[in-house]
């Protein structure tokens, strides 16, 4: 066995690696980054046609990451080393897992993965797609396709490799912390970078002082300004890159509110756009001198064959049938990705195959990260004939008087290839016309699938689609190769479509790292029994059930069991080609976090599955949690200990960073974390978190007699309120947001807080997402109420309402949160009384407008969920425009409406009212009703009917009330308009009568606008 | 010929080269500073015991060395290569060379030159001893041993080696700039770091804002404050090298002043040392954990023996005679340094071996940089015997009143080792004692030197010296090897002293590159041989003839001569072993500059000797310049085209750079630079430098009655005046402060201004040194006049006055020059009245006692001047003390009075003189005299004498004039005191008399207050 490599020699060799591979070996920036990508050799570079090809270790600096040099492998200063390839080589990541075994690393002892992981940059306004490499669960090294960079669209695509050289090592020199990294022969990482873990982690936690920071933060963006204002691109962007750091160092001061943070990556972004700009523009201007030479490396590969002038001749199986296969050989796709693209295939072929006209067996569409593929059984070797009429001129142009065609008759046969005496009139489209009949001879299947595979390929929509090569086609990752081949053995034929720059050939290729690499296949059963014998289930199903066995036994073997979680579960089968279980273990110390912490890491940062104890217990949420996890690796089950012990060294370093946050956190009550609030800045006009917590506090005294809260709750919720910001400020919120609400119950509860303040806390922010449950408590909705008031009316106030796709403060999460909650819970409270209240205790000026665009933005919510529920539009227009300040009633009168809108004497309900209504409501005028105006019976006896109705008791906005009242006098109002002249000549007489009217039309008031309904 | 290597090869050559050494790779330092030694892995870890072996690559940034890429080496950013190495390894010159053929450096071909250069960085309170390392005239490296950093001593001394990177690689690759510079196989330095050269140039001359960077620097300074009061160094660090960078940027503006940039660095070293102090601290709290295993390297070597035991035997040459030669092998001596211990050996050596009792022949001391070599000839082999009387107790208490000796005769006896019947009474001074005579016999000459010769060597003191490893001893710089031999042949030995933990052997070394490089020697006749075959010249002399001699030749080849220069001369033949002169020539368009310029360039960056045409001219300083320059190698002719051309490489740079400056200065006439004075301050209290010019200018207004000037003087003067700070702004002498007024002169004179004011801006710092000349103009005269009055009121009223040792703003040289100017002239003017005029320009108030404490510290001066002109102190006593403040005046009396202190008959006159004062001066109150009460005839007749004397005409001041009054006096004087008593009981007679003699004392004022004369 050879010495692992120590630190120098890593970054050594690399050097000497891709400097070999042709990149230019440069330096660390001179100035503190968060990531190699923001060196100008990186960020600048990208842009524009020139190719550049680069490498170099970049230190970088990240505050946030900070641990006091406790944590294995979280630091605030990490070591990267960054590459960047432009053009795509078009095997960027072999040549990337070449570089690891140049350093000594066995691709076949560990288990690598290639994870989604979209990059983006708010500072830089730069994004590209891409993964996380990860060995053995640890993420190694980021490798990403560059998209954008200063918000320019990037052509062509730079691939990024960036390599996490601190946890290559921890890997290659199996040691549990950058601590023992062995840097050199005689010193350790811990040696030469302990003390600068400790005391820069103490300054960005303790020491920057906050407004200095500010104040510098202003100057370096000023010297920006003025740089870009000279044309100045480098130092402009040097100064960008220290605001960068500026604010980084803020933020882990806990210093840099949510919408603070906005504005200042704003700002940033476009300093970084400029200066991007800028550097295109001098390049321009240099006339891209270094793309001199390199025209011709744009051609298409020497390999590639003219695709247009293919054969038009039978196949080997003449009018027959034959399988088809098609892989379509991919980078790791994200899971997502990979079910929208098989779901699209499923969808589409059918229909296609049907176009073409090609009879065809069973299609199987099937596929893993690295394969899309198409098995077509019995697919016909020739198309169909097609026979097709064609439309030509009416009958009477095509067709003299004599029967005889004319010239424009003519003209159409000959367009379409047809004997003029083979044209035939034909009733059409309620019309006579000339037209042809087209006969079309079918075509070699091979020849036909050439020409539409490409569109095939190419009408493959995901979420989030990229770039690579000179081709520019778009795709969820590249497409590196394609597998076409029509029948099976020595008769079978490759059908060589293009697309991406690619020939489909016969070859495929096998698990990664696996032997033979590549393999070239004459049949669809030839190419099923290699996958096979590498381990690749291509069937998601087949490899889900093969997950979940192995994971059952597996946690079986600790006398333990999975909770059941189907969405992991498919996200997993499809992050992997052949799937294999291990079992890991972590120090059982750890189960003293909270278990919320512990479940979160697992499955959000490793894709793990938590292993519970089996004992029975009524909620899945109270299971004991057992000191193990399972993963589940890509490959077979050889070293499967090194891969185990690696994804151990993960879990441990994840859990020591979560024990880090929440010891640190638990030094002091939740209490004690109101004062940092202050420095958390929500929103410039609207004040700090502390501020805000204070209003939400007062707001809820304000409401809880609307909200009818009893004395103990609204203690509670009023508690809860001056709390419910707190944990904001803590570290493992500040470090995983999602668990915000959930930390400050733990916190609460663990500060000595009643467990109702806890749960309130926990509650207010329910609920968090599409399909989450409401508040679980009056107290918390009571503060989840408040503060969504607080938010829209303030952030209203301080004119920053969302616009068209804008919506940064998730401003619309809010209303809706707000409305789902009134609902669950039946509340009937007075928006627009909330929104007043809310409005008297912002620091600025809320004006009747914005509060009056406030209202009228959550009744748009309070809309778009009734919909939602079913509720048919023209009913939730009549019951909003009544009541939608109401929503709980405003819901129920809907649904009211809508029964009502069901009942079959609905036809004789409606019209009945609209008649009273239709007359009335252009008044501008309402008209007493005097008894002793009353000239015929009908009015005398509408008008007692009227009375009735008006003292029939009811709910106030109930339509129910309302209809059930109005139903009675239907008989009444019909007479009346059957005898009774409404615009009578007499004025008094008139005005009497339609002031009857006005009193009916009046009965719906509040409940519901019954004129928005259909047949009305 | 092998392909040179490109930028990034070297980089990693030099990477692999000292990881090989044993050093740990570093990485750049994540901030901009202007040296590697910045990066704390040298400025922290260079502090103390523990090892530390490190290399790394170091872009530094130097804002002022912002050329817009323009200069073929200058560049605002260059990149180092750094090493540091602690412990000294014994051969740091030797490894560092043995890098440089790594990198494919030939040495054989080129001229290696260590070039004294003594490191200081102000900012981290570090210095060190060292070397440029020159490459065929080019600094290529800088080598230092560290002395102290952060203000403390460093013990281990760490060896510092700074690789120019881009000036290698220009020479490797033989190309002309940086931008030629191949850094990849496909791309040049140009490529890739033009466009930053262009930018940052740009942003740090033009656009940099000088108020905001002021803002950052103070941020910077309190967060690094913070840093320190919360113990940590590394973040307190950072925030001094934003500093430090931000300063340079700063100063590259031209916004920094003399005194402000004093005051910042002061702080910035204050904030260094107690990072360094708190990590020293830390290591120590550590308790030094890399110190562990490495206690045995501190031993001394392992070849070494036992000095102490070294016999007591006669040599093979017996009593007779034979040569000895000692070489004490260094690493390069600055040339002062090799004079100075040449001269000491030179000094001490005959008295040492007369002490030694070692008769000889002649002894000759020679040497070179490398070598100091003392040759005896025929010296004894044997120190001749030697007697000694010694004296013990008194003989009354020696012998007893019976003859006997007593106790204490015995232990006398014993304890000098004689017998007692062997002790002598002898009378000793003026004493009778008991005494031994010892007899001392000769020792082997060998072992008597090899006891001596370590205090000879040690004893060698320089300006400077320095310690390199563990032995801790002081010298000029490293001493590493040790020759001594007594005798020759076969029957030779070596003297094997110790010193600096060597010990004394019979090898030599030759000159560097050339083989052999190290020598057995068994004789001096094979030494001096061996030198000679290796074209070492050891007699100075010789190598000073040979140069003479060779560049006279050369000068003649190009029709031209060398102008004399003797310090030049003296300073290269001391530079070099083996002196080989070369012709390089420079482009002509270069002799457009001022000849200043070219000349100072030429001698003082490079020790080239500049060529002037032949044709005879009055004055040298008139003589054309020649485009050729001559540079002295080291070594021997081979390869001479190739230093040539690198020499001619470097000339071009440099005058390259100085074009830069002129061109862009001369874009505007010189008062445009004026505004620009208004951003350097001269000092926080006392506003800019256009603050200070603009007082000047008023002052000379003020003064210009009193120095008696022309019209056409005075307009000159306030024309000068106004302009004579202006060319600190321009970039010539930014770069050069020594030009100075020079420039000041030239860009007035190509400006358009008139002679006079060009001239009187260069007179105006006359004199620049001890021994330069006065003013030449009186207008200059004038200008520098008000300059220094100005300065000196101005920094005294804000309370900077120097103290002790300290006198930051050199006001000692002010006060210096105003005086010698005064003197030269024979100006009678009133420093008084002009620091009164000063004072009242000043923006701040100037009190009484300041300017009181102002005119003392100008007439200290003045004393100084007269008692180094050797006027005696107690004339200077007496003038000063009555008329210091007129310095010419005084200075003329003084010289005056010493005439007449000389006299024969002074002690007549000073003693006739002195009666009147002595009676007279403790007298509170002035008498009249009135005739009416003389009593007897000696009073009038003195009376009368007084009046005469009174009424002789006699310039102000005049000790002449005052002494021809008196001396017809005496007569009356004397008679006065033999015939009258002055203290007589009647008072009016009493009182009369004394205001008779009142008067008389009354005579000297203002010329001189004798009673400060000796035999007063």
């Amino acid at each position: 066995m050879i010495t692992p490599k120590n630190f120098q020699s890593i970054i050594m060799t690399l050097q000497e690696f891709w400097a070999g591979q042709g990149c230019l070996i440069w330096q660390p920036y001179y100035t503190q980054v968060g990531a190699g990508t923001m060196n100008p050799a990186t960020f600048l570079r990208v842009l524009g046609p020139e190719p550049w090809n680069v490498g170099y270790v970049e230190p970088t600096i990240r505050p946030d990451d900070g641990r006091y040099g406790e944590n294995p492998n979280r630091m605030q200063m990490h070591y990267q080393f960054q590459v960047i390839l432009k053009p795509d080589p078009g095997n960027p990541q072999e040549i990337f897992l070449k570089s690891l075994e140049a350093l000594g690393i066995d691709p076949r002892q560990h288990d690598f993965r290639f994870v989604e992981d979209n990059w983006e940059s708010p500072a830089l306004g730069a994004w590209g797609l891409g993964w996380e490499v990860w060995l053995d669960g640890q993420e190694i090294t980021q490798f990403t396709y560059f998209q954008q960079a200063g918000g320019f669209a990037l052509d062509p695509v730079s691939v990024e490799i960036t390599y996490g050289l601190d946890r290559i090592a921890i890997a290659l020199q199996q040691v549990n912390s950058f601590r023992e990294i062995q840097w050199s022969p005689s010193l350790t990482d811990g040696d030469v970078n302990l003390q600068a873990e400790q005391e820069h982690s103490k300054y960005y936690f303790e020491v920057a002082d906050v407004e200095r920071l500010r104040q510098m933060y202003d100057l370096f963006e000023a010297e920006a300004n003025a740089c870009l204002e000279s044309g100045l691109v480098l130092p402009a962007h040097d100064y960008v890159l220290k605001c960068s750091h500026t604010f980084n160092v803020l933020d882990s001061r806990g210093a840099v509110g949510v919408t603070e943070r906005q504005a200042l990556f704003g700002r940033m972004r476009d300093l970084s756009r400029r200066a991007a700009q800028a550097y295109l523009e001098q390049r321009q201007g240099l006339e891209y001198p270094w793309l001199e030479g390199e025209e011709t490396s744009q051609q298409p590969p020497a390999n590639s064959q003219p695709v247009t002038a293919y054969r038009q001749q039978p196949t080997a199986y003449g009018q027959g049938r034959a399988p088809f296969l098609l892989e379509i050989g991919t980078e790791e796709l994200p899971a997502g990705d990979l079910e929208t693209a098989l779901g699209q295939l499923r969808e589409r072929l059918p229909g296609m195959l049907e176009e073409l006209r090609l009879t065809h067996g069973a299609v199987n569409i099937q596929g893993t990260p690295r394969r899309l593929v198409v098995y077509i059984e019995e697919l016909a070797a020739w198309q169909e004939e097609f026979e097709q009429v064609i439309k030509g001129p009416p009958a009477e142009r095509g067709f003299g008087p004599d029967g005889a065609p004319t010239k424009a008759a003519e003209g159409f046969a000959r367009s379409k290839g047809v004997e003029l005496a083979d044209l035939e009139v034909r009733e059409l489209d309620g019309g006579r016309y000339v037209t042809a009949t087209v006969r079309q001879a079918g075509r070699a299947t091979p020849e036909v699938l050439a020409e539409v595979l490409p569109g095939l390929v190419a009408g493959l929509k995901f979420d989030k689609s990229m770039r690579w090569n000179s081709s520019n086609v778009f795709f969820s990752r590249p497409v590196r190769w394609l597998l076409a081949l029509y029948g099976a053995g020595d008769t079978s034929e490759v059908v060589p479509f293009e697309f991406a720059g690619l020939i489909a050939g016969d070859t495929t290729r096998g698990l990664r790292f696996l032997e033979p690499h590549q393999r070239s296949i004459r049949s669809p059963k030839e190419y099923f029994e290699f996958l096979r014998s590498q381990g690749i289930l291509l069937d998601g199903v087949e490899r889900r059930e093969r997950i979940q066995e192995q994971i059952s036994r597996l946690a079986e073997q600790v006398g333990g069991t999975i909770p059941e979680d189907a969405a992991l579960l498919a996200e997993v089968m499809d992050l992997v080609e052949a799937p294999t279980a291990l079992l890991g273990s972590f120090d059982p110390a750890y189960l003293k976090l909270p278990r919320e912490v512990l479940i979160s890491v697992m499955k959000k940062h490793q894709r793990y599955f938590p292993i519970v104890s089996r004992s029975p217990s009524e909620h899945a949420s109270e299971q004991t949690l057992m000191p193990y996890f399972i993963a589940v690796r890509n490959g077979d089950a050889e070293w499967l200990e090194l891969v185990t012990d690696g994804n151990e060294h993960v879990i441990r370093a994840r859990f020591a960073d979560a024990d880090f946050f929440v010891r640190d956190d638990l030094k002091r009550p939740l209490e004690a974390f109101l004062p940092r609030l202050n420095t958390l800045i929500f929103q410039v006009k609207l004040g700090s978190m502390l501020d805000k917590a204070k209003r939400i506090e007062a707001l809820v005294g304000d409401l809880s007699p609307q909200l009818g809260l009893s004395a103990e709750e609204r203690g509670a919720a009023i508690r809860a309120a001056a709390l419910c910001k707190a944990d904001l400020a803590t570290k493992m919120v500040v470090e995983m947001t999602s668990l915000q609400g959930q930390m400050g119950r733990y916190y609460a509860l663990r500060s000595g807080e009643p467990a109702s303040v806890a749960q309130a806390i926990y509650d207010h922010y329910l609920p968090r997402f599409a399909g989450d449950h409401s508040s679980g408590s009056k107290a918390g909705l009571a503060v989840g109420i408040a503060d969504r008031l607080d938010t829209l009316t303030g952030l209203f106030a301080a004119d920053l309402a969302p616009s068209g796709n804008k919506d940064p403060f998730a401003q619309r999460r809010a209303a809706l949160g707000l409305v789902q909650n009134l609902l669950d819970w039946d509340l009937d409270i007075d928006l627009r009384s909330g929104i007043g209240a809310a409005a008297t205790h912002l620091p600025i000026l809320a004006s009747p407008e914005s509060q009056q665009a406030v209202l009228a933005f959550i009744v748009e919510r309070l809309r778009n969920v009734l919909l939602e529920q079913g509720r048919h539009y023209d009913v939730v227009e009549a019951v909003l425009a009544a009541q939608g300040v109401f929503p709980a009633r405003a819901a129920r009168a809907a649904e009211r409406l809508e029964g009502w809108t069901k009942r079959p004497d609905w036809n004789t309900i409606l019209p009945a009212y609209a008649r009273c209504v239709r007359i009335t409501r252009d008044l501008q005028e309402r008209y007493p009703v005097s008894e002793a105006d009353f000239a015929e019976p009908a009015e005398r006896e509408l008008y007692e009917a009227l009375v009735k109705a008006e003292g029939t008791p009811r709910a106030s906005g109930s339509v129910e009330g309302f209809l059930e009242a109005f139903l009675p006098m239907i008989p009444a109002v019909n007479r009346f308009f059957e005898t009774v002249l409404v615009m009578a000549d007499d004025l008094r007489l008139r005005q009497n009568r339609l002031g009857l009217l006005q009193r009916i039309a009046a009965l719906a008031g509040g409940a519901a606008d019954l004129s928005c309904l259909e047949g009305f």
